[in-house]
């Protein structure tokens, strides 16, 4: 494969009956995991079809990993009672500071 | 390739130096576009790395298209305002109504 220039590879690649088209207009890719997200920037992606089964292939311009920080809407609203911004303020803060009440409200009434 | 099995595959792969794992315990991968997003689940994602260039190849248990609709701050305060509902609720029926505003506050009052 690796001698291959992208016609001659294109080629072998209808013969063996395999589809391959470029996805366009694409922002980005995040992959969901548990506790963080890897999220895939400028990526280049080719779907694949090949004996009925479709795959993704994504190659990114470049990635960011991150946490995934779960806020309640109880600490939302606190938050927003506490310091009087509104629910994106409060919940961004809230993010930041890893779900840390006091944290956020601190935070917010420095500013 | 077609005629080969995982493990002649593999060999061959490390033969030619290139390196795959499974990334495990993903979730989901949302592949954002302007105006929609493609969902992949349940996917089975293989990272490839090959002459330095990372890939992502991702084959989906199932997927599913969502039209991303953007709403306002300014309209999901006044929908919370008109019906006395929550941030999260408010925001909801907004997308769920397409952004529209009237159709949002109709469906919350009519509840």
């Amino acid at each position: 494969m690796m001698g291959m220039n992208p016609r001659q590879m294109k080629k072998l690649m209808r013969q063996m009956g395999i589809k391959m088209e470029e996805l366009e207009g694409v922002e980005e890719v995040i992959i969901r995991m548990e506790n963080k997200e890897i999220v895939l920037k400028e990526p280049v992606i080719t779907i694949i079809t090949a004996q009925g089964e479709k795959s993704y292939q994504i190659v990114p311009g470049s990635e960011e990993v991150r946490a995934i920080v779960r806020v309640s809407e109880e600490d939302v609203q606190l938050v927003m009672e506490q310091t009087g911004v509104d629910y994106e303020t409060a919940k961004k803060a809230l993010e930041e500071a890893n779900g840390d009440l006091a944290e956020a409200i601190l935070k917010l009434t420095e500013e």
